[in-house]
């Protein structure tokens, strides 16, 4: 089987789960705990952070509360810094921002959406004109998870604070971390970020946060996490965390072209017939979405999952909404009748050249086959 | 190394992390991804939901939102439950539900304590006392952290319901689930349990609920677990706590009894000229909290430590308040001298007599020698 629906979830990286396993087998012991294995916990905990941070920040000016899943993150992030006045975010949001902001308005507070270019970006005029001096925060999607379009969000987030520099400026990094070369500047105060996108496990996940910025805590309790989330630390999935983001900072600029060939070859090997690209040239090579006008998408993933290719249509967390459009693929501009054809192809460093040609072929097969069929 | 702080965390049950192992190597798609490997891992998450509902639950009648942990879901019940008038609690709760509570008075809620008898067991005619028209939340926990006493939930929820039948009851059964014979009954509104206290990993637990009763969501985004708390599910936990559950449930009454051997060698083994027993005779017998008047709790600690054996001295989950004296114990009656010299010895069905007489002898030995030292 070859596993092309990376974006939703990658296979767990063996060798970090090893290197993790002596926190389930041996050093299990509550961090809290006063005592030295207690203790000794809680420093494996320390470093983890540590590590974590630095792979994209400076641990002099910010630290990070872990979570338990990007999710949890994107929701300390909205519901913390989006208390009043207005929040804009983008039409290109994963459904934890999306769902976040819907509440919010119910609460209250103005939500402004700012539009999308065509390949899944943000629109930066739209989005810079949507700020005013009521802005509490703005949330943008560092890689989105339906396009993989990059937004540029140094610079947008230094657009936003030169008009008004009281508005938090938060990212949701779920698919840019450890995959996108890139570094926090403090203009971003929050940053969210996944373990299981990574090759890490599921349950764990990571909130970036400027050091000098105070947020009211997300779960209250024991006081773990610096008050910030409480709850016995999850030591066994942070630690693997750690040696997954370590891996793969240690090999972000082989991985990234790696999988630029592998997306490339994708795009190649499909027929052009039969797909319509929606990424733009420049989305992650993480993420490849195509359209097959005329046939569903979800037709053409069961068929390619008989022919031996797990590919996704779309958002995995948006499966749960039983929407027939993405709101995102909408917003692109695409119209209907191709945006019922959406598959998201999305890579792993571990995919082969062999894989993703297998993989095009199978595509080609079941669009023309269904495309026979109804002809 | 001698373990006696299982209340703390236990030390992961070695066949249960194999029996889930798959969901990590093998098994690792992303549930709400919809093709076939997805929706396997879906029907395995249902499966785990089925079989831990039912081992204390009527499935019928209870649902249960899998948390990242029980702090988590004492937060979803509180934060839920308490939105107006006033909310009931004890003053032997652990610190998860005395922060909620303390963040409600924040908001505006009037918070009532009841107070605990000599054994760390609520007052039942107090508590009761505080129940009134205004009562939206009563939480009172099943099984004391601290001191082990059992409150009798199934009493104090019908006699709460039987004075405002609109009052929502919440348990903090994090310390009895899979140790204490008990079946929920429909008076019981919402109870909390976590993984990692019998054998199961950290980063996983559980909130029953009553199903005719809608919360609002605790994490909002892709709509998982029914929209009350969306993230991708940490299937490789979920299954673990599933097996370990399994597990405690087909043995809980050999384990029972084991254990209370073990807490009754212990107290019987303990020297009574140095320690005072804190746990009521009709506690939990998987923990059993003691003092040692004149000598500081963390210094035994550290000298049992030493000597081979780890023990807590209170709730690791209150290490991080940094209090010198645990709000429990001083609720209980007990003075500040003796308070300063708590040690909470908590049990597994894995600890053996042999174990527990090595311990006492141990702790007999660290108080003596301080004792003396001091004299």
């Amino acid at each position: 089987m070859i596993y092309l629906d990376n974006a939703a979830t990658t296979k767990p990286d063996e060798n970090c789960l090893k290197l993790a396993e002596k926190y389930l087998y041996t050093d299990f012991y509550n961090p809290s705990a006063l005592y030295a294995e207690g203790y000794g916990v809680q420093l494996a905990l320390k470093e983890a952070r540590k590590n974590i941070l630095k792979t994209i920040a400076d641990c002099e000016r910010f630290d990070l509360i872990f979570t338990s899943c990007g999710t949890e993150a994107d929701n300390h992030a909205l519901f913390c810094g989006g208390k009043r006045g207005n929040v804009i975010t983008t039409e290109g949001e994963h459904s934890a921002v999306i769902s976040c902001v819907n509440e919010l308005k119910q609460r209250g507070i103005e939500v402004r959406f700012a539009r999308l270019n065509g390949d899944g970006s943000v629109n930066f005029e739209h989005l810079l004109s949507l700020v005013d001096e009521k802005t509490s925060l703005v949330s943008v999607i560092h890689v989105g998870n339906e396009t993989g379009a990059i937004n540029d969000i140094l610079k947008i987030s230094a657009a936003i604070k030169s008009k008004n520099k009281y508005t938090l400026f938060h990212s949701d990094g779920v698919q840019a971390f450890g995959k996108i070369p890139f570094r926090m500047s403090e203009n971003i105060d929050l940053y969210s970020v996944s373990a299981h996108k990574i090759g890490g496990i599921k349950g764990c996940g990571a909130l970036f946060k400027r050091k000098n910025l105070v947020l009211k805590p997300h779960v209250y309790g024991g006081g773990q996490e610096n008050g910030y989330r409480s709850g016995t630390e999850n030591i066994f999935g942070i630690k693997n965390f750690e040696f997954a983001a370590h891996r793969k900072y240690s090999e972000i600029k082989e991985n990234f072209d790696k999988v630029k060939k592998l997306s490339d070859t994708m795009w190649e090997r499909l027929d052009k017939s039969l797909f319509v690209r929606i990424s733009g040239e420049n989305c992650s090579p993480y993420i490849l979405t195509v359209g097959a006008s005329g046939v569903r998408g979800e037709t053409i993933m069961h068929d390619a999952n008989d022919l031996g290719l797990i590919v996704g249509n779309g958002s995995a967390c948006a499966s749960n909404e039983k929407k027939r459009y993405s709101r995102t693929i909408l917003a692109c501009g695409v119209n209907e009748s191709l945006a019922d054809g959406i598959l998201r192809l999305s890579f792993s460093f571990e995919n082969t050249i062999e894989e993703v040609v297998a993989a095009a072929e199978i595509l080609n097969k079941a669009v023309k086959y269904r495309k026979d069929m109804m002809a």
